[in-house]
């Protein structure tokens, strides 16, 4: 077994330990927890022989000391309550095994690592924190955010021994970094269900989240005659079904109700008003947005039939982010160099990736959750897919460098 | 416009401001303001010759001075929070006006009066506490029940100056008296659909009361594609559609799910499980032990094509209560009589009358109630409507007591 890959996951489960609260891994932004997580990973850039400094947004952030085509790896260490160890941590870890490999091969990069702060949006309710100050995307409005405590963003970032003030010079220099490249689990099942270590991220999903309100009459469960009813959960109810269909139907789409509250919500009382969260992912706007226009004429449609009134309201419209084409080449060059199938797939969550992609040009390698677990204690990853997903690393490091064309 | 019609309104709306709460009607099992309702309605019964009495369960009966066969005519004076002013009142007040009709009519009957002390359930969470002490279906464990403040039924009992030791005596004497009739509000839309005053009840339905849950698998709605989902509520929709369309292509039979609850029931989750409420009520035993079994089929089918898991759990089986066939084609009788159709439907919702059945043969009368609304200040009669109502239950007297063949 490769080295690297077991020492990759060993730091993971070490980080696991620092934590808000024993027994459970939870490390939300800049909590205690987050200066032993530098400490570790400090001392690994300095042994590669980076200069170190953690940045105003409280991103630890190795540059490194070798000459030629500078390229920034890296992801995130907050991670959500109760999660599990390799969510983020890991695309850190691999990252300085990487900047090792590009040592080791003496190729012609600079690879500085970056450990962003904050991805998860847990403490102030906003993710990508540490990710929009590198990528020039963060809002100074955002410093007036309060975690559940009532303490606002920039007094968490002073209590970390930071200024707030200093959150522009935080900004990545594109003249001086070519890319970014962040590995990352998968957090679904598509490669445990193809039986595959690793794929190329062709981009980030776009997603509509909307709100439906259907309304009817709620009445006596016992007294009120089929024919005469307007009840607001028999048509959420159909267009639920009518949801998972269109998606079942459409390559690449994904369509779901996953909340719904009826009113009055009770067992004898037919519903009066049904309310449903739909949330709707395609990795093209215009496959999306025709969804989303269809979806909602299908409920105009049940509603009308029914005699119920519906109402919707969007409340998220987020373009797809595509990935750079010429870095995902080289993922899936090196992919197929290894012996490995040239898997792409479309990210269904959002990642610093997202972010780094307005900013610069920006490549993602999925490694297969066991699973599909994520956010969850049982999260983890294989070390044959580690060592798949370093050696196809070895293998993209060496055509960004330009000694495999 | 017939005075006996008026009366009985006006009597209604009076009772309707004896309450717990100003400017709201409320009046739960032998509160304060059940002591005005009594001491109104003791006056009206003593003007008409009764010997009046409250029981041990809180029920006022009067008893008829007069001569002939003996009728139990009456309904309940308790109510939900918010209620309208009709719901039980107006069965008490109409039978009232029918005591004095017979006086009027000098026909040879007795017609008892009663006011049930509780239907709705609402104290107590058990309804008919009224009806099954004079029903002799009165289980002396109910006395232990407690109310919101910690108050048992024993206790609510005494503090209304009556003695719950003496509840056995309660019963009615079936060698006494011939029946039970009951006048009622419809509390569904049926007869304002079909523009119908009055129906006579053929029988309260019966009904059945399950719960059924789908589980499947939680999952990311953004990384989990269609194919790859167990989504308990996409289960569930598909179940819920199932049981709508099983009952409209069954003549009579009402089946509803009112109540949901999906986990984790947030908007970017799948869900993993779903939790419904069935209920379903038919006048004839069969067809709704078939629906059950039927829907419950299906709930299975749906689960298996789906990786889901489904249980049920019963939660109440109720047999229907046919009304007495003899009273119930009086009521017809005079109905065409009067110029009426001769409307018959069974009662969705559960009455006094299904307790008094089981103790003596027992018939109903419906008002139409406009918009169908009850339990709700809205709540209403046409006047029109009572005076059909007087007017079949003249022909049903002058039928009960033999003087129209």
């Amino acid at each position: 077994m490769n080295e690297r890959a077991l020492r990759a996951i060993a730091e993971c489960r070490q980080i696991a330990t620092m934590t808000e609260e024993p027994g459970r891994i939870t490390r939300r932004f800049l909590t205690p927890p987050t200066r032993d997580v530098h400490a570790l990973l400090r001392a690994r850039m300095e042994t590669l022989g980076m200069t170190v400094q953690v940045d105003a947004a409280g991103n630890l952030r190795g540059r490194s000391n070798r000459t030629g085509k500078r390229l920034l790896l890296g992801s995130h260490v907050d991670t959500v309550p109760n999660a599990g160890a390799f969510d983020g941590v890991l695309g850190v870890t691999m990252a300085l095994e990487c900047a090792d490999l590009a040592r080791e091969m003496a190729l012609q990069l600079a690879i500085d690592v970056i450990a962003f702060s904050e991805e998860e949006g847990v403490r102030f309710g906003v993710p990508f924190l540490g990710s929009r100050a590198v990528a020039d995307r963060f809002d100074p409005a955002l410093l007036s955010l309060r975690d559940e405590a009532g303490h606002t963003l920039a007094h968490a970032i002073r209590a970390f021994d930071l200024d707030p003030n200093l959150i522009p010079a935080a900004v990545l220099d594109t003249a001086d970094t070519l890319g970014f490249v962040e590995i990352h689990i998968e957090q679904g099942p598509v490669l445990e269900a193809e039986n595959l270590s690793v794929a190329a991220v062709t981009g980030i999903v776009g997603q509509t989240r909307l709100t439906v309100e259907f309304a009817g009459q709620a009445n006596h469960a016992g007294t009120t005659p089929m024919h005469l009813r307007r009840d607001a959960l028999a048509g959420a109810a159909e267009w639920i079904s009518a949801v998972e269909t269109h998606a079942k139907r459409t390559e690449g789409l994904v369509a779901t109700v996953g909340k719904i509250d009826a009113s009055p919500n009770a067992g004898n009382v037919i519903a009066g008003t049904t309310t449903l969260a739909l949330d709707v992912r395609h990795l093209h706007d215009a496959v999306r947005l025709n969804a989303v226009n269809e979806l909602l004429e299908s409920a105009n449609a049940i509603a009308a039939r029914r005699g119920l009134a519906m109402q919707s309201t969007k409340q998220m419209d987020q373009p797809a982010v595509p990935m750079d084409e010429q870095l995902s080449a080289y993922l899936v060059e090196a992919m197929e160099a290894a012996g490995l199938p040239p898997k792409r797939m479309p990210s269904g969550a959002g990642h610093d990736a997202m972010v780094m992609a307005a900013r610069m040009p920006t490549a993602m390698l999925f490694l297969r959750s066991p699973g599909g677990i994520s956010h969850n204690p049982a999260e983890t990853v294989r070390d044959v897919d580690v060592e798949a997903a370093l050696e196809v690393m070895r293998g993209f490091l060496q055509r960004v460098a330009g000694e495999i064309r």
